[in-house]
């Protein structure tokens, strides 16, 4: 290993570690000796790497926004319409907050007032479901009008966030049967039943499974 | 005023201000000097009603499940169905968390790893949404079966908690437009077509009214 692969490899256990404190008891309270002890490093070495702590919570917020943007990208990269899209990249999405911890840490971080206020995915995430119901709209699969698109995009963002709120209390908010239960619900008040027929609730399974694919 | 009636008037001016400090900075961030000084009260008057940061947060909460609960009651008491009466508590709910800052903290502090777990507003709707569907399901205005119920259950909580967790975004996302923009998605997703037609989703305005009014 080179120098500079094992200054990578400590600086994403650092994250990792920091994703870990920060989750378990929020920016304020977590400490720079336990991020750098749950990484098996030094202090010195954390200090190498952050200058401090809210430092290292950027890096956190960065890589969880990494991961959200490029799982979204390549599930947009499968799609077959706009919103079976919708649909797929929740799945994804949903895994992700299950799996790793950067991501809930970081999303989390992202969403309070201790860090930096231009970046808050939930509203990206509101960007996003937006630009898909448009693209629905567009591809003839959305019933109704502009005002109603527009409940629809409010009531599907706060029913996902609501998710990511509740899973908390339980994982089971995330897991592949509540998303699938809450798209069960949501498309039938979507799209047309002609339409509905060919859209899964469930995800598409191969376009999930991309979607989480390492960079290659 | 007698000095009973002080007491009290102080006790629930550091509540008040409890909450803004909780609400602003997070119960590990909140000092016990900012609370008193925010209530117009001496360091020496706070100890005297509460023994540390943990008691007072304690209060806050009780103080907003009080609330809730009551609203949520009051509210319970003019149904005319189980559905519209989902409609006109959230409708309810969401302007206590719009007005009342005790409402908003104490659901916070509730709903966080800082405090007593025993106590979770959070799974507490989830009851009350679960027993207002099967209800709805006894009355004949459900359509589906229990696996239908539980997803619509699923969807509707999470919706409601997503819109909370937004609104410390915007508070736009609790008002009454976005509160009936939800139930106009949601509302022809539980019940069939001519049952609709008896449904308001912007709430009873008449209940809404009675549920916020102070005890008397």
């Amino acid at each position: 290993m080179t120098k500079q692969e094992r200054g990578t490899r400590t600086r994403d256990a650092l994250i990792r570690s920091a994703a870990g404190e920060f989750h378990q008891h929020g920016y304020a309270l977590a400490t720079l000796s336990a991020i750098s002890v749950g990484a098996g490093v030094s202090p010195g070495a954390l200090h190498f790497h952050f200058e401090n702590k809210a430092a290292i919570a950027e890096a956190v917020e960065d890589a969880a926004c990494t991961t959200l943007r490029r799982t979204a990208r390549i599930a947009y990269g499968h799609r077959s319409n706009a919103l079976q899209n919708l649909v797929d990249t929740t799945h994804a999405l949903a895994r992700l907050f299950r799996e790793d911890i950067v991501v809930r840490a970081g999303f989390r971080l992202s969403c309070s007032n201790h860090c930096r206020t231009e970046l808050n995915l939930r509203q990206e995430w509101q960007s996003c479901v937006r630009q898909r119901l448009a693209e629905a709209a567009d591809e003839g699969l959305l019933c109704g009008g502009a005002v109603r698109q527009q409940d629809l995009a409010r009531t599907i963002v706060a029913a996902t966030i609501g998710l990511v709120t509740l899973s908390q209390d339980s994982g089971e908010w995330l897991s592949p049967h509540a998303v699938t239960g809450l798209w069960r619900t949501l498309l039938p008040a979507l799209t047309a039943p002609e339409s509905l027929a060919g859209l899964e609730p469930e995800g598409t399974p191969a376009v999930i499974i991309h979607s989480l694919a390492p960079v290659g």
